[in-house]
Parts: structure tokens; sequence; C-alpha cells
């Protein structure tokens, strides 16, 4: 089974395609650029979801939901935010079918349409910002900090399961505040939050930082970062928290006044992950053998495997040790099917990713002992069954912990710093990774490397020293390095 | 505050508009029809949500996620599917905006017209389906017993928040069998999961039953309903289950083979809850002072108020007592805002429904007392600090069971009996609720029946003996009572 997958080293490409079929985590629909969360990977985006979700409430934030639809005049009303982004977007002008009189299919009643166009939601800031002038009239009423989990479309050219799809499932903060620098916090609180999310919950180390004006969120005055890097060099933008100013008040008029009863206009953030975030963990951490997982957002933890199959001495161990493993919080699954053999059951946790697989034979039972195998390192080891469920606990701290260890390893190993744009260049086309370089600052030049090398800037690191310099490209003077790397 | 909501008696539907809207739980939107659930609303919407989604796993179900989009063709598959239902729903016939080029604002690319027109889901049998096709092959891959949480529109000409929105939130359950028995028992499993969740948590009692074929899911073999009847003598229905035969799996052309290298169509079932039970929570336990819920429900149950206002020895044992409640796993918040006063508080916290409300003065303190106030019944008592996180949790279960035995009190009496058309037409006239009378099993008799009365056969209750008598209009021969009244 393991031997269906492309390796990576053969057709990256090719290899995230398999794992995204063998593992069972999502498919092709019949509508074009959407796809089929199925129920593993749909698991693995629940616990990210629970996990984040917990995440936003214990920074003092509420989730509420708005339309799906927004009017189409919404649109134009934040100049930058529709030249930059609203355009490909999925249009609804009709609200009825009717038998065909010519046949026996529907057809769209031309009698029933609407008089506005609406547009399914690409993201909600405008039909947000519109409802938020109802809600808000005074200091009193701020700050708002509301979340929605939800749908949204994007109309795609080009899609790739997870990280780029027509509809994707999202979470959009959206607040409001007070002052600029309340706003201002907000979106660093949760560029934060993002960045404790990916290293602590999906063990992908990333890079914080803020977008140039020419990658910012349109509509945004500073977009924050987190970015990864996966195992083919590429870059993968995982989180994006925006600082919007006032620009979205000013466009829908919403005010309030101040405890000097002076008005002004609301400030505002707005801050999103999506399911592309799947994408991301499988391309962080999966081998040529399949998924990996790490523990924390594995579905099932931990796999507990009778070989060759189920019977009642087996069973009362199993039973006896899932028992305990769940009293101890850690999710747990035995697989009793007796139409499967146990080498080929091997074989799907592995495609699966589960973690750790625990096999239980008859000899085991004799000595006391059970099989645990590995899906990180595929090291297997007899281990006692007395205090067996202490032991997969650490291990699974452990797991968790080597795979963040790697994937750290993985970026430092590919990331590299120049001076000469011939060999950021030569960088780029053999190693591939993150490149610190210095810019002059300019969209131009950022445009023109872009053009030249298909590298974009990641980020300007947060953590980056404003240290002078020469830019890469033009050697103008520079303030301080970027990041530069292929995206996805 | 509390007296700015119009009396149940004066006007019902007013009523329950104002409690929605001064206990913050939705607004209008912008959009027609579509409403956006504020933060309170959205709390309970997900407390009922988590609740129903641990119920669906533990009777072995596992979620998905499905396209927002069928393409048209898909929805006259299903001959009765489309006909009765699937005809008033939003249709995307574009996937581009432009700028207008006699304006600045945005119009639809007339060049980026959909080969084939979209519509958005208004239930998702149809998709699904059309997937299974390729999920399935051999009775190895069955049972699926897939749900998914999302949202879905049917464009509704008359909409109530909560009750009939044109997009709302849901989840429905699509599931496969390789017998027709099988897919009978999970319906069947279903309709009960759905009862159990409506009476042990909602405290809204429901009388499970089947509907008549008039009033069945188009495409359905059998619907099971759960139906709750509200405070104004009408019904309402909560949740359906159906059994839809093979008809999906033959429209969808869905076979497999069996055990015996057989092959044959699918067996299916599907069922859903929506949103619209936040609204039969409103109306099932709300008086004339605000929301009330269920304390299993209600997104904080314990609301701590320091009177006048917070002071270090008030908050000392405020924050105490918190402590205490939250370990046992109450959801308690204490009210620090010093910008408003007591009354204020109380009145909106009743508004809000929050069911049990902690006072603690400076006096109560120095008796070690404090005041505990019931939503439900109106109560206050003063009780001793010691052991409150006792009394609480106690009280709490003892608000629950009163609201169901309150609710359960108020069904009683509202259901009535009766084999003469002329008192039928007068309790439906007078004193609403459920009429259990006979019905000659004609959807003739049916529709004339609600035509002269506006009340339909809300179901054929599961628990009612078949006892034979003489139709309520016709005087034909009955098997069996059948459930009367006007519904939502």
């Amino acid at each position: 089974m393991a031997k269906q997958i492309t390796p990576r080293g053969e057709n990256y490409s090719q290899w995230y395609n398999d794992i995204i079929k063998k593992a069972g985590l999502a498919d092709n629909s019949a509508v074009r650029g959407c796809m089929v969360i199925k129920p593993t990977g749909f698991a693995i985006w629940e616990n990210m979801k629970a996990q984040l979700d917990k995440m936003f409430k214990e920074t003092g934030h509420v989730n509420a939901y708005f339309p799906l639809f927004i009017p189409k005049s919404f649109l134009s009303k934040e100049a930058k935010h529709v030249d930059g982004f609203a355009k490909e977007c999925a249009v609804v002008t009709h609200h009825r079918l009717m038998n065909d009189p010519n046949g026996d299919g529907v057809i769209v009643d031309p009698t029933a349409k609407l008089a506005e166009e609406l547009i399914v939601r690409p993201t909600s800031e405008t039909i947000i910002w519109n409802t938020y002038r109802d809600w808000i009239q005074s200091y009193r009423d701020l700050p708002l900090l509301i979340n929605q989990w939800c749908n949204v479309v994007r109309w795609e050219m080009r899609t790739r399961p997870f990280l780029r799809t027509t509809e994707f499932l999202w979470q959009e903060g959206h607040t409001a505040h007070a002052t600029q620098q309340e706003a201002i916090e907000e979106a660093q609180l949760i560029h934060e939050v993002y960045a404790r999310f990916a290293e602590d919950y999906m063990a992908m180390p990333v890079i914080k930082g803020a977008k140039t004006e020419n990658e910012r969120f349109a509509g945004a005055v500073d977009t924050y970062t987190i970015e990864a890097l996966m195992q083919d060099g590429k870059a993968l933008q995982a989180g994006t928290s925006h600082f919007l100013g006032q620009n979205f008040a000013k466009a829908f008029d919403v005010t309030f006044s101040d405890n000097n009863n002076k008005m002004d206009h609301v400030w505002a953030s707005s801050w999103g992950v999506s399911t592309r975030l799947v994408g991301g963990l499988i391309m962080t951490h999966s081998d040529d053998d399949g998924l990996v997982l790490p523990p924390k957002l594995a579905p099932t933890q931990v796999v507990i495997v009778p070989i060759p199959k189920p019977n009642p001495e087996i069973m009362e161990v199993a039973e006896k040790i899932a028992g305990q493993l769940k009293a101890a919080g850690i999710r747990v699954k035995i697989d009793t099917d007796e139409k499967k053999r146990p080498g080929f059951k091997f074989a799907q946790y592995e495609m699966e990713g589960v973690p750790i697989r625990l096999g239980i034979g008859m000899r085991d039972l004799a000595n006391n002992q059970v099989e645990i195998a590995r899906r990180d390192t595929k090291e297997k080891a007899l281990k006692p069954v007395e205090g067996i469920d202490r032991y997969i606990a650490d291990l699974l701290v452990e797991i968790q912990s080597n795979l963040f260890n790697k994937a750290v390893k993985y970026r430092e190993d590919h990331t590299s710093e120049t001076t000469d744009f011939e060999e950021f260049k030569h960088i780029l086309e053999n190693k591939g990774g993150f490149i610190k370089a210095h810019w002059d600052g300019t969209v131009e030049t950022e445009l023109k490397i872009k053009e030249l090398t298909k590298a974009s800037i990641r980020c300007i690191p947060l953590d980056e020293p404003e240290t002078p310099g020469k830019c890469i490209l033009t050697g103008n003077d520079s303030k301080q390095k970027v990041l530069f790397a292929k995206a996805y």
C-alpha cells in the first residue's frame, strides 16, 4: 500500500496528491475547484478548529455568524479592497429554478432575477462593517472582538486540495476598537496566537513578520503573517492578521463618540486562518510512506491492533489499555476488523499517520508485553504492559517535539543569506528555501525580483534587527534584510 | 428595560421579535431574509451543536464537508426531490466582477458566465450521493455514517429570525447502508437522538411520529419528525429524519456488491436539525420579561453581581465562588462593569435568560450569605456562602427539570381530542394546541382540512395505538388518530 505513493524526490506535487488520496483526506468534487473534505481530513480540521477556538476565547473573543451573501454594491465601497481582491467570485443573479418547458430538466426562471446581484463572500469585512454601523454608537460599545467560522468562495483558476480551493473553510476575526493603538495590539496579539498554534500544535515552525505594501491584504494598513517552509523548499503563508486602520469604518461610516463626546471613526483589525493549514501540516511532516501527524492534532493518537486478530484474551488486555489511555485523555481506537490482516492494517495506519501503533499478539501476552511502533521514526520496541499508559503519554509528547525539531532543522538547513544576486538565483534554483537579503524598499524592485526569480518577499521578519546594507538587485541603500522565497 | 417587551398576550409575534432584539440574539442583515446571529444567540447554537455532535459521534457518526455548490443538472435527477423542494434557491451564474466602465462601481463581467449554473445547496443529498458513487463498491465500504455542519440557502418569501431564514445553519446527516432494515434503523436511531436532545437538553417536550405522505421530505420513503408545541399553541417541527429507500442511489447510480457478489442499489437515510431550534428554545420557555434558558444550553449559567459595585472584599468572595463553580464545570461570569448599576444589570440578565443570578453586597458578606435569584420562577433567597457551589449545582438541575415539567404541563393543557369537526375548528380558533383526531388516510382530506382550518397533520404519533374510528372531516373509516395543529 505504501508503495503506491510517489516519492517526494521524484515528484513533490504528485507525492502531495497521493497522500491526500491514499490517506483519505479529501476528494475532488463535481464542482470545479471545490473539494470534498473526507472524514479523516475533516477530523484534523476539527481538532485545529477546537484548539484555535479555545485560544480565541481565552483571549476574549466571541463567535457570531454573518450572511453568506454580500450585496454587490458593498464591494465597491472600499476602493483598494475591490481592486486588490474581490473580483474573482461567485455571483448570484437569480433565486428560482423552473421545469424546462422543452424537456425534463430544470432551468433558471428568467423572471426571478435579483434587483441587485449577491456575491458569495470571499471575506466578510464589507458586510460585517455594514452591520457594525448599527452596533456601535459610543466607546462603551467597544471593543467588539468577534470571530466567525464559515465557508468562503474565491474563484481560483488553479486549485490544489487544501492549499488553494474555490470554496474553503476558515475563521475570520473582525474587531472594532476605540483607538489605533488598541487595534494594532489586537492584530499583533492574534499574530502571536497564530504563531503559537502553528508551533505548539501543528509542530510547524514559522517566521513572524510584516508583509510589504505590495503583499498586504487589500484594504489593510499593516498585514502580519506567519510563514512556514515546506519540504520542497517553498514557503507557505499560513495565517495573516491585519491592522485595517479606519479604512472600513470610513467606507461604511462607522463612528463612535469617545468619553469626551468627540466623534471619531472606529479602528479595526481582521485576521484569518483556513483549511490551507491542513495542507501545511501534510507538507511539513509527511514522508514517502504517507501522512505523518503531530499527536496534538492527530484524530487517532494510538491504534491498538490485535495480532493476528481479536480473541478474548487479547481483547481483554486491549480494552484495559484503551481504558487507561482514554482516562488520560488520549484518543485511542482498537481495530477489531477481522476482514483485514495485520500487515494491511499496519500499512494503512502508517499511511494515515497515526502517531503510535500498539500491537498485541499471544506471544506478547505471555511475556506481559506489547509492541510499540512510532510513526515518526519507524522505531519499534517491546514494552511491558505494566505502566504502558504512562509510557505512551510520554511518547506522544516526545513525538510532538521530535516533529517540531525536525522541521526546525529542515528550515535552518534551508535558510540562506546572500548579498549577491547571482548566488540568490542559484540558491533558489538548486536548494530553495528562505533567503535573507537586503531590499531597497520599493515595490518596483520587489516586482522585478519576482519576475526574474519567481521569489517574493514573504515578510519583513519581526526579529530581524535593522542593519543597513545594499539591495540585492539594485545596490541601493537598504535598511534591513527581508525574507525571500518561492511560495505556494 | 424589561418593560420594552410586548407581552405575549398582546402580540405573540412581536413578543418573539422583541426578545430576539433585546436579548441580543440576532439582527436583520442587509441581505433580504438572511439574519446576523449575534454572539449571545450564536453561543446558544454552539452549545446545541457541541451536544448534538457528541451524540452523533457516540452513535458512530463522523463529520465531513461537501461543496456549497450543486450543479444545476444534479437537481433534476431525483424527480420528486426537485418538484417538491429545490426550486426557490440561489443561483450562481457568473464568476467575476469588473469595474463598471461607466462609473466607479463594479458590475458582473458578462464574459464570465458559467457553462452550467451552480445552485447554493438547499440540502445536499444530490451532491453527496454523486460523491458516494465513487466511495462505495462493496458491502465492505458500508455503512457510511457521515454528517456535516454547514450553511444552506432556501429562497423563502416570508422569513422570521431563526424559525425561517433564507440562509440558515444546520447539520445534515447522510448515511449509506447495505440493507433496507439497517437504513430504517438508522433513521429511527437519529429520530430518537433528536427527541432525547430536545427533551434532555432543550427541556422541550416533543411528540415523536411519522409524517404523512403529503408532509414527507421530497425524495423520502418515510419521514420521522419531532413536534414541539410553542406558547401560542402552534406546533414547531423541530427535527426530521428520513428513510430514503434507494431513491437517491438509483438517481445517482450508487450500487454495491453484497457478500454474495450480487449487485444492488445502496439504501439511504438523511436527517437534519437547524438554527430553527434556537427559535423553538426561545418560544418554549421565555416569558414577558425576556429570554428564559434551560441551564444545560445557557451560555452563562450563573452571573455574579457585586452590589452596588466591585470592591476588594466582595471580589475576593466572588472569585472564590466563581472558582468553585468553574471547578464543578459550571459556566459562570462575574460582572465587574462599574459603568452600569445593579438594577440595570439585573434587568439585563433577566432579559438574557441567565438561569441564576448571585448578588453579593457588603451586608450579605457580614452575614456570610449571598442572594440567589432564579430566572425561571423569579424567586429570590439568601443562602450561606458555605456550600454555595453545591447549592447552585443542585439548583441548575432543578431549574432544568422545572422548565421541562412546565412545558409538558403546557402541552398537556393544550392537547385536545375530538371526533367533531365543529369542535375541532372551535379548539383551533380559541385554544390552539395539538388535536388528536381520526383521519381517513387520504391526501385529499388532509389538504381539505388544511384549507378549512389552516391546521396540518403534524405527525402520526409513534406511541398512538391503532384504534379504528371515523375521519373527523369525511366520516370515512380511519385506522388511528393523528396529531393536528397549526404550525410554524
